[in-house]
Order: C-alpha cells, then structure tokens, then sequence
C-alpha cells in the first residue's frame, strides 16, 4: 500500500518576463501543479502583460527563516533579567554554537517576547539555499541546552513556542520576517491593460480597493490584503518540492495599485516567502527537472539559487493576482472563464 | 511539456478509529501526501492512541459554502435601506433563483456588511457533496445579476469583494462558517499518554497553554491557537483531491487540553474544513482510489460522501496534533525523531 | 480623600450639521472634554465644513447590546446537540424570561460558538436608551440560571467568556454587531476641500489610502483603518457619561474617501459605538447638562435619546477624522497647528 | 460656553502594595476616576490581596515612543535601496539631528516596512518623563525634512503612516514596542485566595484559560486576553491627566494564572501602557495633586517618575484583573456586587 504518488496535474506557463538584483532580464516558464486548472490560463495572461510590459521587477527586502524556543523563569522579573543577559552577554557564544553546527545556519538576530514569567526566543537565521525548518530546529536545540546549562533557573517549556511562526497565521511574521520578503512591481500602459487585461488602470484600481483592502479589512484580515496568492504560491510550491503548508504564511500579503501618468504601478509584497532548493523533497525527479529548468540549482554561491526561486515565484503571484483583478473588473468575466476553460479540457 | 504530474509521496497511515453521527465506529486507514515525510510517522503514533482510546468522536456543527459580492450605492443611506430591502423582500426569490440554477446549490443565509456606501453580501449556501468554489459563485453572479436589475441605483464592484473568504485569513470565516465547521475530541487515560505518548497529561496540558494559546497569542494570531493543522490538512487534501490552498483557512482552527480524572481531554475544533467528493480533481485515477478506499463515494444521500471525508479529516488533524504535542514535552524528542527517520528513509 | 472629582477640560465646537431618518437638518454644538486641547480647533473645522457642504448623513445600520455565557458540556458532541437544542427548543422560553426580568431588554438573537466542549452563547439584546452593559448582565444571569436548570449536563464557566466582547480587541465585534453600528458621510467640493480643509480630493484620497488602508494593513491592525476615532469618541464619552473604555471597540473602525465627479465623497463607519442616555454617569450634572443641550432627553420613545446621541457622535467623529487627514497632506501643518494653539492656550 | 469641565467621580483606593527595581516596597492608594464606580469596591479587593501576599512585583521590559513617517520611492526597487541606506549611512546623523532639536527625545531605533513603493520607517525615541506624542512628532518632522532633502527621489505620503500606531489596535506595537512593556506579578496562597477572594486557584485558573484565553481567540481577538484592562487602565489615566484614548492599544495585553505548590502565580502583561509625568494635561491643579501623592513628581533623573506611575499603574490593572476574574467564578457574584454596590451609592 505504501510508496505511491499523489500525481498532480502540471503545466509549464509563460513564459515570466523577470528582472531583478540577480536576473538580467529573463524570460522563464514556470511550471504550476495544481487541481484547479484553471490556473493555467488565468496565470498566462499576467505572464503575458509581463513580456509585453518591460518585465516584472523583483526586489529581496530581507531573508532569514527563524525557531521560537520556550523557556520559563521563577518570575517575570527573572524572565527580564536573563532575556537582556542573553543578548548582552551570549549573543556571540550563541552564534558559535549555530556556525559549529551546520555549514551554512547563521545566526542573525535573537528577539525576546516575555508573557508572566515565560520566555519566548525568536531566533532568526540565515541558512543558505535551503527553507530551512530542520536546520533551525537543529540550531535551536543546541542554543537551548547551551541556555538551560548556563541559567539554572530556567525550565524548558517547548522548542517551538508559537512565536516562530510555522504554518500558522501571524503578524509577527510580517513585522519582524521569516523566509523571504519579497516584492515584486510591474508598470503598465493604459494600452496593454485594454487589449491584453481587457480593463482600464482605473477600474483596476477602484476595484482593488473596495476588495483587496476594504473587503479584507471588514472581513477581519490580518497582515493581508490580495486577491489568491494562496493559489499560485501552492502550485509553485507542489511543483518545486516546497512544503506546501508554508502557503499559510506566504498567503498573508498585500497588493497594491494605483493610477499614474503612464497608466498603471502594480505590485505584490510577500514578507513570508519560504522557499529551498536544497532538503526535503529536492531530489524527486520532477522536482529537479522542474529546479534545473527554472535555473535554480546553476549557483554555487549558497543562497543564490533559492533567492532566484523566490524572484520567479514573486513574478509569478504578480501575473496571477494581477490577471484575476483584470477578469473581476468585468461582471462575468470570471463564471464564463471557468466555464469555457473547463468545457474545453474536460 | 504540458500535461505532465507533480508526483508527491503519499502513504496511508492508521487505522484512525473514528466515530460519528454518521460513522459508527470504523478504523480507517488516511492517505497523506507530502513532502514532509515525518509526517507519516507522527501522524500514526496519534492514531495508534485513537484506536487504544476508544476512538475519535466528531462533531460537524454546521456546513456551507460561501461567496460575497460587492455592490456599491450613491451613498451610506441607500446601501442601508436596500441591504434591508434584500434580507426583508427579495430573500425568497434569490432562493428561488439559485435553486433553480443548481440541482444541488440551496441559499442558506444572506448576511450584509457595510462600509461606506460599498455594501458586501456574504451569500452562504449548501453545496451537497462538492466543496462548491464554482457552485456559489455562478449562483452569486445569478443573484447579483437579479439585484442589479431591480436596484437601478447598485453599481457592480466585485463578484468577489474578499468578505467570502476564500484562501486568505480572516476572522469572518470562523465566526460565521465556511466549510464545515468541525471539531474531533478523544479521552486518553493517564496510561496510555505515558506508554504511547511519552508523556503525562500535565506535561501536555502546560505546554500546550505555553504555546499554542499565549505563544500564538504573543505572536499576532488570529482566530488560531494550534501546532501544525496545517500539515495533516495539506497532505490529505493533495490526497484526495481537494483545492489545497484552502489550508489557509483549515489552517485558523484551536486545539484543546484538560486534565481530568481520567486523564487526557484532547480536541481539535476546525471552523472551515473545505472539504468535496466530487468536482475538480476528482476524476483522477488515485484520488477516486483514494475516496473509494475511505468509504467517501459509496452513500447516495446528497452531503454525506464530502462529511464522511471531513469527519475523517479531522480525526487525522487530532492524531497530528495530539503526537507533535506530546513529542514536544519532551525536550530532544522532535530533533531525535526527524533525524532518526529521514536517515532511515534515505 | 473621596468624593472628589477628576475635572477634565471641557469645550463646545461646532456646529456640526448633521441629517439622518430622526434628525431633519440641524446645527448641533458638542461638547469634546479632553486632555488634548488640540481636539477642539481640529475638530471644529471639520463642523465647517459639514455647514458649508450640505451637513453629514448619518446612517444607522444594526443596534444592540451582547453578552455571552460561556457553559461547559461533558463533550464536543453533547455541546453541540445542546446549543442546537436552545436555538431551535428554548429561544421564545429565553425571549420570555428577558423580558420579564426588564422593562427595556428584549432578545434579539442568540449566536453560539463551540469550541472543544466549551459553549460560548452570544446574547445579544436591545436595551432602549442604556448602553445595557448591566442591563445584559442580568439578562442573561437569568438565561444562564435556565440554562443550568434545564441541561443537568452543563456546568457553568463564565457569565462573560469574552466572546462579548467589551473593552477588547475582538473581529466578532465588527461582524456581529455590539452597540450602534453607524456610517456618517458627506460629499464636498473640490472647492471647500481646497479653501477650507487646505488640500485637494485627490491628495487626501492618496494620503487617506496609504495611511488608513495600507498602513493599517502593515501594522497588523484588525477591523479598523483610521486616523483617530478614539480621540474624538473619548471625549464626547466623557462629555455624555459613557463607560469610557467603550472606546476600544468604538476604534475599530473604517474611514473611506474617494474622489467623484463633485469633488470627494467621505465617511466613517463605526460598527461599535456604545452609548446611552441613561444609567451610569447620566445622572451628574453636567452630563445632564450636556445631554440636553444635545437635545438628547427629548423623546419619550425607548431608544431614540440613545440613538440621536450614537448619529451626533458618529458625525464628530467624520469631522474630526476629515480635518486631521487633511492637515496629514500638508507636510508640516500638524507639528506647527499643534504648536500655534498651544503656544495661545497657555 | 466655554472653560468648563468634565467633573469625573473620583476616588483614591488600596493601598495596593508594590515592588521593583526603583519601588523598594511601598503600600500605594491609587486614585481611579469613573463613571463605572463598581470598580473601586472590585480593584479594592484586588490591593487587599496585595497586601495580604507580600505584594506585586513590577517589571518594566522596554520603554519607548515611535511615530512611522510614510515616503514614496519612483518604486520598490528603489524603495528598498533607500529603506537600507537610512539605515546604513544616515543613522547617526539622524540620531543627532533628533538630540539636536530636543533635550529629551533620543532616537533609539529605527524599522523599516515597504509595501510596493510606500515606505513606512518607524522611527523609536525615548522620551524621558513624557508620554511623548508630540516630542516624537517633532522628532519625526526633522527626520522627514532631512530624508526628503537627501533622498531627491522620495515624495512625502505623510508625518503619520498609522504603523506607529497611535490609539488604534495593531499588532505592531506589541512586537516591536511602544509605551512601556510591563508586567506586573504576584503570588497567592490558596488561603488567601480562598479567604479574600472567596474562590480556588484551580478554579480561577480554569475560568481564565476559558474566558480569557480561548474565550478571546474565539472572539478573534489580537494580541489581547484579559478581562478588563481598560477599565483600571482609563481610570487611572484620567485620574493622572493621560492622553486617554492611549487605552486602545493599553488593553492589548494578556494575563496569566497558573497553579503551582505554593498556590497562585498570576500576572498580567502590559506590552504599550503609554504614560507621562510632564506634558499635556499635567498642569491641571488635581492631576498635580494626585501624581505628587502617587511620588511621581519627585524624581529629577528623566524617566524615572513616568516609570515609577508606569510601575503603579501596571500594579493596579493587576489588582483589577484578579479581583473581577475571582468574583467571576461564582456564577452570581457579579450582578449581586453591582447591584448591592449600586443600591448603597445611590
């Protein structure tokens, strides 16, 4: 009963017009595994404008992947004093342990969060061109038997505290990072947004903010104001080994449009992009292949790799976002896309 | 290049003894599809406790699909007095119109948001055994047609203003239903949480505390208080079938722990388990195994094939979260477990 | 050392025009009693604006008061089969037992939420003239009493389980509704915008937009996207006698700006506003005082006294939203407003 | 008309008995100014446990005021380039440039958050004895005028980016701060508990995990589980001439109980209680008064009165918290304390 596969539907879409701090100006096929197929299409057609428009710009604003660990001490007062005493007088002996460890975490930034008298440590890493799950829970155990020897006062409560955020709706994600915080930007003249997104700048924007923004607010969003980022970072996610359940952090992001004098600036910011090329899932086949044809796994400078995924992938949930925005614009665009699309490929 | 697969590992795992108001007292065998494969190792400690413990119980407390369409009037007054006039006047005939669109769609509830002059109408419906994306958006875009028709002053937004909500966070969905609203509960004795579990109630119910509720409170939660429902969630939907990105959703569900005299209260409560047996993805060869194997496509009563497969959902959701909690009692348990099984799997 | 008072400074500004379905076109005075004497001048030129552009609508769309009770069950299945069992068997029994308890509370709905075997029941009511915090109390002590009478298997938790929710942070709020859920808007011309509020539509539109609505988002916020409702709802509370700390959900909030073809269209929706006209507070002199020269002891009939106070309030608070963003376009007039009136009010 | 006031019950109650770093061991009466006058008998009863058991032990884990400036980059390219360079390049000059313009503000940190091409820098002081609102707006100002000279590119959004967050609910300020971060923390015998508090540890840490913790998910709160903070919070802020609409962010805090060998720990943390001993509102003749005999006004090292009023605040919302959660455990205590309470005063 057991080694089967679950054999999800794939298709290679674009191709994706990307530039960036490390992509020239690429055009690139970006495949989407994934049981709504309609998915395809729609995601083609933001591809497109991409080609047509002078490309998608994309920018890392930061990266690091992170592991809360929880400790309880005799009092809050207690909890204060070792907190302040771990960033002023371990911070370094901390980052020797990380670096002895593994040949590529880093540590990059202790923050504490102090509840009663229990202590939650985020710690935050840099880890290469992997996501990195297993390699800060490795990094965060040996931190924390370092800690619970040297304050004896202190108890262990868990190695993951909640306060991380793993898989999980938060804001402390967004606000002080995990994974990659990637933004990606397009400008579009009012003439391509006619004839390929069949809109005006205008409408576009109207619409994006009485869904995007107010909508989400009034639904009680939190971190989060997009049309379907969910959909595509999944279908990237499946195709490329990533552990999909990330799509839960990556989902809480922000869309942004607005009217200028050359038409319309459109953009994605995703503070939760958590990705690898290397780890868990990697050398399935496909996944290589799929890796490999992406230009993911040419770099040998650690990191580069994984950062050029996240670049395509943030183009990528630009084109589906801005082409789903496009097709609400209009009263029925939407109902008959799925039914044309899926009549045609039953 | 096109028309290729994602081939993800899957496993079943189990039995998972689960009972119901539908389910008498079965043990099931879960498929899980996924890159994590520890996952399959965790998630059968929880259901080898399920089947020791007398069974999961599961309760569905309600059960819709939603969509919300955005209409804006020419000002704060109209919007009012015409959203009153739609829930007072018109309700019976929007009923009328959706089912006579749809042999399976039934309009089950109309509520209203205003902000401004932009009026959201969450439209709430049963969808038989189909999870019912498309379901309810063809009926929305039928009654949004009919309202435009009769309010000359409406104005088309959005066929979708993001107060549905559909694959982003929110706290709208949890307070009034998306999905099925479910919650697993199981009663473990003292000596089976020490013999399988490694652990005492006490021990679990505290780090429980510490983390999932003040560790996800500290970190900007919403409307989410457990360790990785996410995980189980995604992988049985890539099993069977089911549009993944939904785990974001799944993924805002809050999980229980008391100590009591006989031991362990453990539950999991999961407000929006998207969840169908028919539609999208469901005509591929292993999935309808897959639904075939769980008992999912054999009742011919509308509704009851997708309840099934929630009920068994969440009683794998339990068995996750009941083991990853328990392991992290114990301070090198998860470390240990990763690398034990991934080395043995390589 | 008793008996004393704390005495806040305390001015009238206005008028403020305001027009809804019980105030025909008035010009309304109102008093702000605030540390932050900056309040008054700010304020008062958006009453200004409101005389010259026609007076602020003010809309009702919800009113009411809630409590929940928070019950346990000896499982998640007996939880649900109970909390079915007193919508469907005991709501008319509960309606009665409410209104024979009180003069004024009726029952309005009741909402449960289940999570594990905790039942939290959202009473909610309408209370005439009070804001009803006590009123509801007793209320539902009342409904609670029954319940424990009636369902031997329930134990009792909590006459408040803070699904209420009062004073806090909650989205349930905004969704369901507690106190008066009120919009107030306006629609100005390019020209007043321009000669009394200093800027244009389309840069307070920009500035409302990146400020409000995105940088909310960023923030982490929840239900709300403002500039300061809280500052002009605390002082006209403590002006009238309100429970001050109402002021927390009253923030919650959404301001909205868009520019039309007349110039620019304005509003604030407040879903939660608590007021009242009697009970705690009202009975000082000068809350009397105030209440009267509002013109809000007038009407004999329940709840309109309550109601002119929530439409009056709702519309100071569009006055003094609309002069702080506009001022916010200005890149210096805050810091020099704030320091000419305080240099002339020491 | 004008010059009046708002004349506020008030009275001074405890003593509430304190220690910290800078309180040696003092026994405190505390005025409380308010309408709802139950809360004196209720936070009484709360200072007569303070006594009773050795007294509250109050931590301050950080101190500091923000206000965010909001710049538009030509696009997030750029944005990110500049966000880093502030950083990088200009730190130090702006750190002088704040010094410069004001005795007691000094930068302390600077955050950056860039969605699309709007850039949100929170900028972090601290204030001295002030709350500080205007003293940071200034500071701001100066900051802003000096990037918009040095940055050609960046266009002025405005002063205020709402990711400060001043007096409006956000996650934010919990994470990185703004206010003090207090916590505030006692330990209870069963005796006493049972003696003044007419209840159980175990039975009030039972309703505490059910009101305020999962009681508060459920309600979709954020970053908030308490019962009543903002009670005991605007109380004291009137009391002491505090911003008062400051509460918004104040009750965004979260209590803890646990039961241990010795009886009760119980905490409450308060992660932004924003207060002042100098500033608006605090030349007032009783304000005065009451921060003098509070010994507030008698330190000359700059901070230590603010922090000393902060530490006595955070003292009493404790007081309150465990006082209402205590009666809360007897289902009828509640109505019968106001009613009885509310008889005598009339």
């Amino acid at each position: 009963m057991n080694n089967q596969v679950a054999a999800i539907p794939m298709r290679f879409i674009g191709p994706v017009r990307v530039r960036s701090e490390i992509i020239d100006d690429e055009q690139i096929n970006v495949p989407l595994a994934t049981y709504e197929t309609t998915l395809w299409p729609s995601t083609a057609r933001g591809a497109k404008v991409s080609c047509l428009a002078g490309g998608i710009a994309v920018s890392m604003v930061s990266d690091c992947m992170t592991r809360s660990i929880s400790l309880e001490a005799p009092s809050a007062k207690q909890a204060v004093e070792i907190a302040r005493s771990i960033e002023v007088n371990h911070y370094d002996k901390l980052a020797g342990i990380v670096s002895q460890g593994s040949r590529f975490a880093k540590l990059q930034a202790i923050q504490h969060h102090i509840i009663g008298k229990t202590i939650y440590l985020r710690l935050s890493f840099t880890t290469g061109d992997a996501s990195g799950h297993n390699m800060v829970t490795f990094a965060a155990e040996h931190i924390q038997n370092y800690l619970l020897s040297v304050f004896a006062d202190l108890r262990y409560v868990s190695i993951s505290g909640n306060y991380c955020v793993d898989k999980k709706v938060s804001a402390v994600n967004a606000i002080l990072g995990r994974g990659k915080y990637m933004i990606a930007e397009i400008n579009i003249s009012e003439n391509i947004c006619q004839q390929v997104l069949n809109t005006t700048p205008a409408r576009l924007v109207d619409l994006h903010i009485k869904k995007n923004l107010i909508g989400s607010i009034a639904a009680g969003s939190l971190q989060s104001a997009n049309a379907h980022f969910a959909n595509i970072l999944l279908a990237m996610y499946l195709a490329t080994g990533q552990d999909g359940a990330n799509i839960v952090e990556g989902s809480q992001g922000i869309t942004h449009a607005q009217c200028d004098d050359q038409g319309l600036y459109f953009s994605v910011t995703i503070p939760n992009l958590i990705v690898g090329t290397v780890g868990h899932g990697k050398m399935i086949g496909f996944v290589k292949d799929n890796l490999e044809q992406l230009g993911c796994l040419a770099s040998t400078e650690p990191g580069l790799n994984a950062r050029r995924l996240a670049e395509i992938i943030a183009a990528t949930v630009l084109c589906g976002e801005l082409s789903l925005l496009a097709a609400l614009t209009n009263p029925d665009e939407l109902m008959r896309a799925h039914q044309l699309f899926e009549r045609r490929n039953r």
